[in-house]
């Protein structure tokens, strides 16, 4: 029910939509409910879509029930363009973690890494929020939001040592690792394609630093005030962007 | 309660707090719950603190009992500079609007104003969170996160008209004022003392935007993603402070 509140800038739409032969999409649950009850569409109606990892375009409204739309789709356009970060972030806590999902997929970033680090409480790891399919209906929502249609892909990195040693090598190629960290000096890095590491709300340990330092990462420090996570994340990737 | 999920990283202490004729002060509520639950202090141990509207310093435990906490305190730090940015957005639902009050805070706005346009529920405006205590709660939320002490102002203008036309022209001495819109042209306004003026989920009409242009605003794009208000603020704070 919660996904009613958003606005759906952007109905996204997958393969499995399509009626087979048409050029025509068939609707239920949240996203016929939304068009109903939100956008309060009628017949004849133009509504902006997007096929999954696909073009935008328009769709207009031929059938809508109470349980039931249909829509005559044409797509036309590209997507907007991603930006050049890949977000690595500690893992937080759970209803965190969501806001932080949707707000990485409606900003444009390719790929999000959530690992491991010595002051992320173990439970986190245990949530329900991490199932394949949650993490894709935040992402989902994040997408409807900022009309885009690329879903960013999401890796979780249990162990700290194996993603600072194995993973995060992979991702530095052709990008510059920065670490935020309250250690570090303040500086606003350059716009240029990035890896953007940002730590739990406890900070990173020494140990932490030191291994993303040795990997070739800058730290850098956001001034005096210390934000939450989620508002870190969101002013970083401005930042970045 | 949730409170306690939060990383109080400065305690915030009223003239209230302080035993008369000592100086120390005396927490219980929230504030003793947290130390002893999440920070886990013990007797000896080194917080801290910040005086409502004053210096920050640091509190050393004295007594620390299941619901009283006692702290010897000395403040000797300025809390950190305000940014340039005085916040004006349009009224959002009551849970979003929490959020965005202790952002903020968080992010050193000095004034916060939340204004009717035509697009915001008339429903957003009976909600409690508008009561002054459920907004100072939130703004302390902020400020503690922030390390901060200086509590940002909160007005409140039911009416589109009267906002535009006899509040923002004393807000705009000084102070550019920049429209956050769709309808603008993309541009990354220069960091410069400036009221940011931000709509609701639906956006500005344009008869709004027309009032906003009169009394000298710029309006500008925030490019071809649309973002939440909330994530629009935390970004738009961001680039300019």
């Amino acid at each position: 029910m919660v996904a009613l509140f958003y606005l759906m800038n952007l109905i996204l739409l997958f393969p499995k939509d399509i009626i087979p032969g048409t050029g025509r999409v068939r609707l239920t649950g949240r996203r016929q409910a939304h068009v109903l009850e939100i956008h309060r569409a009628c017949l004849g109606d133009r509504l902006v879509v997007g096929m999954e990892n696909g073009k935008t375009g328009q769709g207009c409204v031929t059938r809508l029930t109470s349980d039931e739309l249909e829509m005559d789709v044409v797509f036309n356009a590209a997507p907007p363009p991603k930006i050049p970060v890949v977000l690595c972030v500690a893992m937080m806590r759970p209803i965190v973690f969501k806001r932080v999902l949707q707000t990485a997929a409606a900003m444009g970033v390719e790929a999000v890494h959530v690992f491991h680090s010595r002051q992320v409480e173990k439970s986190f790891w245990q949530s329900t929020a991490l199932q394949p399919e949650e993490v894709f209906e935040q992402l989902v929502l994040g997408l409807e939001q900022a009309k885009d249609t690329v879903v960013p892909s999401v890796s979780f990195h249990k162990q700290f040592k194996p993603f600072v040693e194995d993973a995060l090598p992979g991702l530095l190629v052709g990008r510059q690792g920065v670490v935020a960290d309250p250690s570090g000096a303040v500086l606003l890095p350059e716009r240029s394609p990035k890896v953007l590491i940002i730590g739990p709300e406890g900070g990173f340990i020494p140990y932490e630093i030191e291994k993303f330092s040795e990997a070739g990462c800058i730290v850098f420090g956001l001034g005096p005030r210390i934000l939450r996570v989620e508002t870190a994340v969101t002013s970083l990737l401005s930042l970045l962007s």
